[in-house]
């Protein structure tokens, strides 16, 4: 027997329902619960997860459509998915890579590797299953002006039933904006005689072994996949692109086309007049921001950015005019509604300044200066130039909500960002090969036993070396 | 000047929301329409379509996964697909395909035909685009015990607004049960080297050629994916069946095996211990009944079946226990929720029968009755042991119907499907170029110009030898 004291959990009336338990999701519950082992009186959290796994999109799931409820299936993950970015530049303070691994890796790991690392984050910080509530799905989202709360309905997925309406005082909305794909029409696509699909359900590079694709985008996906394609066999990669291409120095086997005009079968006419057959159409068009479940009032209408409308530090909801009118008190909060340089720890520092602010420990300015601040960012956000001027920007804001919340680490990994835009630039086949140093621990990371166009093996095992 | 006087329609103060413009929901406002115009007063009706034209899956659309609205693609209907049962057993008494096509034409046709037919039907029948509102996806249906009225929510799918709740006296469901898959998990099938798919998202059979397919199911999804793909190219078809084998004669590219046990990167194993290798999966393993709109109270909850439990006439819904209780009071009424033989007819007795009984034609029994009815009928289902005797059942039931109902007309095809059903057990192959004669015009079909399994054109041009 021990006499130690084990803390008591201190819970205030206070109800928050957290839509999503992917990483932005499990910061919000992974620092109420250090507010809480620390002795701070914390609301009630109950957490609406649609999968019956926490970690958001970071599940991979073969399938695609419908998910075994009969639900969209959430996730646009993929096989042989490896970091696009350093580890380095994602990497949380207070649990470092180092620290999961018990030694250094490489800078650029595959899905399983930064899956691991961040339920070692989480585990790190409390054990949330119980505030989690799987196979879930929040229905709807209404705020009652005269109870002051929101009132929220979910779904049982696996029993196929409607559960009762809760009622809660904050809604934390955190399910993510990559899950609902946005797919344009182009002439004679409804003839195309082969597979056309998005990116979203895009699994397995080798479906595409000795075809000739046609990507259609010039964002992450397409290049990504542009490359996944190539390492796994396709015979050639056409990337077309409304706005403006890639500009990678691309391998022989990938080409950039200005935008698709039509499909004659197999024959795409692009913007210069010029032809090529493809076997195969990806759409890499985007995402859309789907917030079925939120009232119109509450539901943030908005295109993929780094800086949407509407939301105060990027969080706080004000309402369909973004005058902080009709937008739920102030009690509706996105998290990770941003468009991302900065990932995890751009979710973690957003959950850790919503957390405060609903503790009361960060107050609001009236209503005339939330708007006018949120409109400031979003108009510097327009007048971006370059991916330089974008990572100083995103880089500005986690500093500024770390900053309010004192959130007591200093974020900041702009240069590694720079850094890795002028590598991707250099040499798009190998930027996934340079090594980075951990700004927390200071080590440099080693470089990777087979280069990443070589490394088609992306398990665990295979990435540490133990296999 | 004209002195003949257009008979005004007559609206009673009743108001129907009628769920989905497919066939089924077609057939109601035909046949409303229709009383209308005999002078009869009908109720208002507001029909919600989710899709943006009318016909159900007889649209087909290259997308697969959400649709422009984000919302999950509705449609299940591929390319290339011709009625794999004749025509002369899907025939409206009032409307032949003589009547429409203006010659005799042959009895399997393509899509196209098919639909052009039903679109030349609902014409000779009214207007009815002023009744339906597209792109309104159905969000809630409650009933409401005080007003004695159905609250209806939707949502514009274009404008991503929630509509008002509006009221309504009767709900007829008429959404369809082939849309949201039903996907079973295999061992290893996460680390399948190609793709998976459901045949909810097949479009294409051309992307199979020169690859061995696997086909889980052996209802007519597999039956006719497998002969498609086959057809286009395909170099082999392994379908591997959990119940019974489909046990057709088929070629030596298809090969039937019991239930897939398990994946080893590209090697099937099934239950009998042998295995094959495969370059994609395509589970033909059917379709959830799903209407993720209705209270739980009001949720038929089935199987794919002849005749679903809880539901008077196949057709009034009788509450979670079947008793008559708790189902909105004999005003929720599902039409085409059964699995078909019969098609296109039976949707139209089920909807004429529906009218009717809105109309006061029709009276129900009490509810013991009416409990006892259909666990008669849905007994009776349980205890069929063959094809054959599945027809004879369906046919029973689509002549109580129209027998209660007043049809007018005698919808009996028992004897086509007989037929179909041997010729298709002689040689799945070419079942589809016999010729049957209509049961309304006596016309004996002609022999279409191609061989089914040589006819890859499957245009409207083509198939009337226009081209």
């Amino acid at each position: 027997m021990t006499t130690e004291r084990k803390p008591k959990m201190a819970m205030s009336k206070l109800k928050i329902c957290l839509i999503g338990a992917g990483p932005s999701g499990m910061s919000v519950m992974f620092h109420l619960n250090k507010l809480a082992q620390a002795g701070i009186q914390i609301p009630q959290v109950k957490c609406y997860e649609k999968q019956s796994k926490c970690g958001g999109l970071w599940n991979y799931s073969w399938r695609t459509g419908t998910d075994p409820n009969g639900e969209p299936v959430h996730g646009s993950m993929y096989r042989y998915l490896w970091s696009n970015g350093p580890k380095e530049a994602l990497e949380f303070p207070d649990y470092t890579f180092e620290k999961h691994y018990k030694r250094a890796i490489p800078s650029f790991p595959p899905r399983e590797i930064l899956f691991d690392y961040l339920k070692g984050r989480w585990k790190s910080g409390g054990d949330f299953d119980n505030w989690i509530n799987y196979n879930k799905i929040v229905r709807d989202v209404k705020y009652d002006n005269v109870s002051k709360q929101f009132n929220v309905r979910t779904k049982d997925g696996v029993k196929n039933e409607m559960g009762e309406t809760e009622n809660f005082d904050y809604v934390l909305v955190a399910s993510g904006h990559y899950s609902v794909p946005h797919i344009p029409e182009f002439p004679g696509i409804d003839r195309f005689p082969g597979r056309v699909m998005h990116a979203h359900d895009f699994r397995d590079a080798s479906e595409f072994e000795g075809k000739r694709l046609l990507l259609i985008g010039s964002s992450y996906s397409a290049e990504d996949i542009a490359l996944q394609a190539i390492k796994y066999g396709a015979k050639h990669v056409t990337c077309t692109w409304r706005s403006k291409p890639m500009g990678f120095k691309w391998p022989e086997s990938i080409s950039e086309k200005p935008l698709i005009q039509k499909f004659d079968g197999k024959t795409c006419t692009f913007k210069d007049g010029s032809t090529t057959d493809v076997d195969a159409v990806i759409m890499c068009t985007g995402y859309l921001h789907s917030y079925p479940y939120l009232e119109d009032n509450l539901r943030l209408r908005s295109p993929n950015s780094l800086y949407p409308n509407s939301l105060y530090k990027g969080t706080v909801w004000m309402g369909p005019n973004g005058d902080g009118n009709d937008n739920g008190e102030n009690k509706l909060l996105y998290v990770g509604g941003q468009d991302q340089y900065y990932t995890y720890t751009m979710f973690d520092v957003q959950a850790y300044w919503a957390c405060k602010y609903i503790l009361g420990d960060i107050k609001l300015p009236d209503k005339a200066s939330m708007e006018a601040d949120w409109k400031k960012w979003f108009a510097r956000n327009g007048s971006l130039k370059d991916c330089h001027e974008e990572i100083t920007f995103q880089g500005d804001f986690v500093k500024d909500l770390g900053k309010e919340a004192d959130y007591g680490h200093d974020l900041d990994v702009d240069d590694i960002f720079h850094s890795w835009e002028h590598d991707k630039y250099r040499d798009i086949l190998t930027y996934r090969d340079k090594s980075f140093a951990s700004k927390f621990t200071g080590t440099q990371s080693p470089i990777h036993h087979s280069n990443f166009m070589h490394a088609l093996d992306d398990s665990m095992e295979c990435f540490l070396g133990d296999k």
